[in-house]
């Protein structure tokens, strides 16, 4: 490697080893002191790159395609308060474990606190939410200070992907010129012929990552506990990226089967959906895939013993019932994380739950040896079924028109939804009807949200970075603030030429605060929670030239499956009193506890 | 003080303490784990309350309020990524000194890294961008604590405005309730009779900030050499928001007489525009104050004594030429702050600006003992003239048709604006071309810009924030990738009931990217750094429901004559090719320099 001058050779050299460590894709947004990244990458024919106008929409762009694939993506900004718009995306990422590369570039340190211009503090600029932080040293044809370059090229793409997995910051200080102008003896002809300059046949350090395999004795606890208990139960919550490279959700259905557990399956588990889940197309197999608890789990007999696996369940229902059921409860996580905020767990298993799987198959009897509960799993499929039938029942034609809810949209995004698809779900309300009345389904449906840190910035950005890694058609289930709150993400359908079906839930508001107390204080409810805005999306979709359609809740199933079957992105939007939806949304729920248990 | 809960009580002293100690504006984006701080602000009498939805806009809008008044303004989110999104607004807050209190509602602390919903790591979370942060204990009625909160709302308010201003953290764990329902017994009957619980009259405690005044010999040391120069340069840089209360420019004109220096004043200075500026209404005024060095400072000779306050001047010229003068050259600053980046500077004196130059006043001689060459003032009066007059054929409406360019865009909202007026003018080209175009005027003119990190983020929230503080017409002069950037901003103009007149410079994309090297090297010129977008920004105001004209150069001045004396908002769009404008303005340099320096 030879270059002009030395920022040249700096970003060059930076870019070629993340290509060779098997970087794929970077997001850029524009400015002046990045120039040797942008234009190393820019150039690179093996990456890549999507522009961005915005950081931040720039970030969770990058953090779906992580996301999406388990891999690391990059991202590029200038100096100043660009590197602080990827904060909110990078706190996700840490939280979700997401692998993220964020390269900020930044002025030479004598500049920090001297007033020059667009300079901040950058150092440790995410504090704890990046695994690991690198100053880069200045650029300079200095032999080990290039092996060094290289070298943290390779640890930091491996550091993305350790356990757990997660976003790297390494700030990178430039000075002038920043242009590939060739500036004489800067980079001595010499040094391209150096170890240093020519780098080695692919990466110049081959890193390779260990599999967190649970102990023998954790192992046979678990299976042991297991095997004799009485109700046990699986809790499949929210999945780490990298389970899409380790956890087939088929071992844990056939753990389920060895030991007559039901398995709550989130939706943004693997589990939910899947050619494993027991549907229509194989109806003789035994249900081991529940979808609906969340309206039921709290009426349900205590489990004697829970193994969880993933992050927290999104459902609070399910939550509750385990932390009140006094049952030993194991959590196995790849990186010893303690993701159970009641404390009433008893068993932290270090294990990816892929190993953790395959080793209680191989461990578990064939046959069961204890005795399960008979009423156990009756008692599941009888709730299961209802709930199914009532939510199905609230979605006929007639009764949509009459108390339409949100949750009917939400099931049908799923329900529809081709084979394969990608669906993003946005957090707030969608996810939560997303839980409760999206069914278990034979479909492959990677099903994926922000559930890190639960925000509702990003949304509409990290759903088109999930789609620029995948050919699945890609949904993406909104609210109208999310959709506002990253409306400059849209910019993305163009620049970065990717597709989704937007459904846009839009009940003018937060509708999620008419489940909290607060709805019962108005003043300041209206003002200061709902927060009505009014805002037309249509002239959005004109600024971003979507296609856009407003339809009554029966009419989205035809809209929904047209927007499917087209070319380019169409925003679907459907409008709902938030009060009334919750009311509805209240209602069904305790219509199945009422058919259920007459009692109360 | 008594209360439902303690959540709410919490809420509620802390309000009433801010309250007492002046705060009087808040801006709040919606939240559950914020409501005792929500709740409480809603019902004060005595603070205004900004809605806004996206928390990014919210913190810059904050940032444009207390840019504008000098005097803290709060901010209020809930836990999670909603407080990253604050971020960029603290660190340009740290950077350009401005009062800023942000409270950031959080989770109790054992429920960080335990896998709690919305739940992150918010301890230090803007790391050493803020002055002050503290971890605020959890809500109980107990005495000590509560006087504890009383006194950390006196102190974190002091701390914004303290030497040198900037932003102050307080993180807020609560638990629920949230909400004001009544919890028996949670806050005992006696408490409200404790001094803790009913507070004092007026603030809890008092607190008076003190005045940095220079020392006796630093004022000889600055007097006597400016009165024994040759060549004295004094160089207003943009000023610190504190500068409102102590800086009277009038002084700085008399010190430069007793000097005989020109100043150079910038356009965020409070220098360049005012009563005490020379301009037509009284032409018999020597001239003190100039605008148009960035155009010709280079090509004077050099100044052998500099005295300089408020931040690096925005020229670049400015700032090389007083680099490779060898003068001495003295910065003043109140903080002892070094806002120098060629590092040429000779005395640092710290003090407030104020303070400098009325002690100068008192110890400069009458008359002036020293020789200015006589050349000196003669010099830069002709360049200065020569400047404008170039300037003014440029903005010809035959000429302005032939070779369009932002400058007499920029040129003619200074120069139109009514009288007073709050000008904010946004990053990138608008505040370089205001910085030479915009020529001094006796009006009262307060014109902002986001100069501390320099940032193209937050640029209409912080102009709309601004406007909230003023009965000033507000006129923003911004760009087309600010405008995108927080389009979310324009929220505000409706929620907020906030106007102005928004001139949008529309080169679609980055146009300052032609002023640098990397316009040479194409691809990845067009793709990566210009990035044209083509947006039609006429949906935008469909959306935020404002008024939307899209004129030429040459008629932007009805049309923005005609916006100032019109209620609400408009947005003025003039379209320019970056290319074609920016050979325009290198075009008019180099016939300044021709003109007078025939050799050249």
């Amino acid at each position: 490697m030879t270059a002009p001058n030395r920022a040249t050779l700096w970003g060059r050299t930076l870019v070629d080893e993340l290509a060779a460590g098997g970087l794929e894709a970077v997001c850029i947004a524009p400015g002046s002191r990045s120039t040797p990244l942008t234009v190393a990458f820019a150039a690179h024919p093996e990456i890549a790159v999507h522009s961005h106008l915005d950081e931040r929409s720039a970030a969770f762009f990058a953090l779906g395609r992580a996301r999406r694939t388990g891999e690391p993506t990059a991202l590029v900004c200038t100096s100043g308060t660009a590197a602080a718009n990827f904060h909110p995306a990078v706190i996700e990422a840490d939280r979700a474990r997401v692998p993220l590369l964020v390269l900020t570039a930044d002025r030479p340190p004598e500049l920090r606190d001297s007033g020059a211009n667009q300079t901040v503090d950058q150092v440790k600029l995410y504090g704890d939410a990046v695994r690991w932080y690198v100053d880069l040293p200045e650029p300079e044809p200095d032999e080990r200070k290039v092996r060094s370059l290289r070298t943290t090229a390779a640890r930091a793409l491996a550091k993305t992907v350790a356990v757990p997995p997660g976003p790297v910051h390494l700030n990178c200080p430039f000075r002038k010129p920043l242009e590939p102008t060739p500036v004489p003896d800067d980079v001595p002809d010499e040094f391209g012929e150096s170890l240093a300059g020519t780098g080695r046949d692919g990466p110049f350090v081959e890193t390779s990552s260990a599999t967190q395999t649970p102990s023998s004795a954790a192992i046979e606890t678990l299976a042991g506990a297991l095997a004799s208990a009485t109700r046990p139960l699986l809790v499949a919550g929210p999945g780490d990226p990298t389970d899409l490279r380790g956890l087939d959700p088929a071992t844990v259905v056939e753990v389920a089967d060895r030991v007559d557990a039901p398995i709550l399956a989130d939706p943004l588990s693997s589990v939910r959906f899947g050619p494993h889940v027991e549907d229509d197309a194989n109806r003789d197999r035994r249900r081991r895939v529940y979808g609906g608890y969340d309206a039921y789990a709290n009426d349900l007999p205590a489990p004697d013993v829970v193994v969880r696996f993933g992050a927290s369940p999104t459902s609070k229902t399910v939550r509750h019932a385990v932390r009140d059921a006094d049952a030993r409860q194991f959590l196995v996580d790849p990186a010893g994380g303690w993701r159970e905020a009641t404390f009433t767990a008893t068993d932290l298993v270090e294990s990816s739950p892929g190993e953790a799987f395959e080793r209680l198959l191989e461990t578990l009897p064939e046959t069961r040896a204890g005795s399960t509960d008979g009423d156990w799993l009756a008692a599941f499929d009888e709730r299961e079924s209802r709930h199914w039938t009532i939510r199905d029942e609230a979605r006929s034609p007639a009764e949509l028109e009459a108390e339409p809810f949100e949750g009917a949209i939400v099931a049908s995004v799923f329900e529809h939804a081709p084979d394969p698809a990608t669906i993003f779900v946005s957090n707030s309300m969608p996810i939560r009807d997303a839980d409760r009345f999206a069914r278990p389904r034979g479909a492959e449906l990677t099903v994926l949200a922000n559930r890190g840190a639960s925000g509702i910035d990003g949304i509409t950005s990290t759903a088109l970075g999930a789609a620029s890694a995948t050919d699945d058609p890609v949904v993406l289930v909104t609210g109208d603030l999310a959709f506002y709150h990253d409306a400059n993400g849209l910019l993305a359908v163009d620049r970065c030429d990717v597709d989704a079906t937007i459904v846009l839930l839009d009940n003018d508001g937060g509708g999620i605060f008419h489940m909290l107390p607060i709805e019962e204080f108005d003043p300041p409810f209206t003002e200061q929670f709902e927060t009505p805005h009014g805002l037309e999306f249509e002239h959005l979709a004109d600024l971003y030239d979507l296609e856009f359609e407003r339809v009554e809740p029966r009419e989205f199933d035809a809209s929904y499956r047209r927007s499917l079957e087209r070319e380019g992105t169409q925003v679907v939007s459907v409008s709902f009193d938030a009060e009334t939806s919750h009311r509805r949304r209240e209602e069904l729920e305790r219509r199945g506890r009422a058919e259920t248990n007459p009692d109360r």
